[in-house]
């Protein structure tokens, strides 16, 4: 395909600035484009509109997470599509080591004090070394998290849909077999996308196989865990502690318990902000855009039939 | 030497088996001892009376911080004396990477939220990638944590007394040089040793030179630090915040202007518990045994001179 007619909405001046970047590629007007890159993360219904007067073959989507567009039906699969998933991984598993860092060295009770503390107040503080993190979901979050752990020395466990192996992990075994890794595990981390198959991957049993020490953390999607079991867990001190970049409901409501359990962290979705995004989407934009004028396989692409 | 006689005081079990681990070593009474290992970090004073008694020419110190020793005058050049140095630095690194992390993050200010907060209230909140960690104190605390963040890909400039290179950083300038590069930091991490040389190394003039959003982490010794023109810096919102894990004074008292800062977290010397210490220290008592008995130069020697 020459010259491909490429529309931004809305027109964000960086990721038009990674579209022409491509040379010879055009900034159009959706009812002419060859493509549309759809820029608002919380309007499925503005990208409805867009499409139905667009000719577009392919629709690149702003984060990686697809659930609003899914739901709101508007991924037909006449079309191809584009997440940005893969994107933020090093963003969002920063995020995650930062929560994963405050768990264990309990840096919240320490934030939160207007006094010295005594070492019976930090007593669980531990370094990572010599304890186990399981990562729940081994994508982008999953692997760039296991290569930012590696020099702090825990043992990795990675759980994936497949089993097939995660860089850096002591083992890898499949969802299925979650139960038998959850009670060796001191920090779970949560990014696994959200699917029929992981929605409240962390109910009452498997929250119940914890240790008493651990703490779950979660920058995947707040479903991921059954929230009412989990307070029932942290208010009847049964596991270490919860660190939520994402919750169920989100936002989650003043006066909600989990804002009132001592050795919780909510973060409210802020692993991967705007600001933090748009230089690592307009670099995905730029080259998926040269890879569309270039006929070859786009990254990022979306599995319609397995929601991600 | 054959079989020396090594004396632990306090006898801490992990400790005497790492003595006896060495093999013909003889944990002994200080009288008859050829080397002390003293592990008890508060008390100088009881080290004078062992060593008042004791032929031992050789004494193991439990930390990496001697000032206490030296102020109470207890280290006399008369035999040969080592202490922690070097041990503890990817404990404490990873205590510093938590509070480089919790201030890219502004977690503090999640952690202290009851309510979800809005997209304003932590705005400045940003990831590592793209901005610059200023090291200064190369050690084993400077060094470790060069490798924890490699993977973050910060840009790093260490600093140091003798200006030798850094690995992983993109310079290294001499302590002389400090004021060169304070101005292109976001995160400025102190572990230096605290000498004459770096006492107050971060006075009212060097903060003046830090960037209004860049943050000061302090795992090293608290009077690196001039306290009040910290303060004054973080109370007319000068500099972004600080984290610090040790304090001058320490224990900072109750109401002491830091205390009520927004952008400040105060850890209460947690780097590096006592809990966290006994199996790194057990490891180098053994390594420095062995090497003791067969007469070779041991790991982490004091240098009376430079006091450290």
């Amino acid at each position: 395909m020459d010259a491909p007619r490429v529309a931004v909405l809305p027109p964000i001046p960086q990721v038009e600035h990674a579209v022409r970047a491509s040379g010879g590629v055009t900034v159009s007007d959706p009812a002419e484009a060859d493509a549309i890159v759809w820029m608002d993360p919380s309007s499925p219904e503005g990208l409805r509109d867009a499409l139905a007067k667009s000719p577009a073959g392919w629709v690149q989507l702003p984060f990686a997470g697809i659930e609003e567009f899914l739901a709101a039906g508007v991924i037909d699969p006449g079309r191809t599509w584009t997440c940005a998933k893969g994107t933020y991984g090093p963003t969002v598993a920063e995020h995650a080591l930062g929560l994963v860092l405050t768990a264990a060295r309990m840096l919240h009770r320490h934030a939160r004090q207007q006094s010295w503390m005594r070492r019976s107040e930090f007593a669980s503080a531990r370094r990572l070394k010599g304890t186990t993190v399981l990562l729940v979901g081994t994508g982008g979050i999953g692997a760039a998290l296991a290569e930012m752990l590696a020099p702090l020395e825990p043992r990795i466990i990675g759980v994936n849909r497949s089993g097939q192996p995660l860089a850096g992990a002591a083992k890898t075994v499949t969802v299925k077999d979650l139960k038998t890794v959850v009670g060796e595990s001191d920090f779970i981390v949560l990014s696994a996308a959200l699917t029929p198959e992981t929605e409240h991957l962390f109910n009452e049993q498997v929250i119940a196989l914890m240790r008493p020490n651990a703490w779950l953390v979660n920058v995947g999607r707040g479903r991921l865990i059954d929230t009412d079991a989990l307070a029932d867990a942290l208010r009847e001190k049964r596991i270490g502690g919860a660190a939520l970049d994402v919750t169920d409901p989100e936002p989650l409501p003043d006066g909600h318990p989990l804002w009132s359990i001592e050795d919780v962290v909510i973060t409210s979705h802020a692993a991967n902000t705007w600001e933090m995004a748009i230089p690592d989407l307009a670099e995905r934009v730029r080259r998926n855009v040269e890879l569309f004028a270039r006929g070859e396989p786009l990254e990022g692409l979306v599995d319609v039939k397995l929601g991600y």
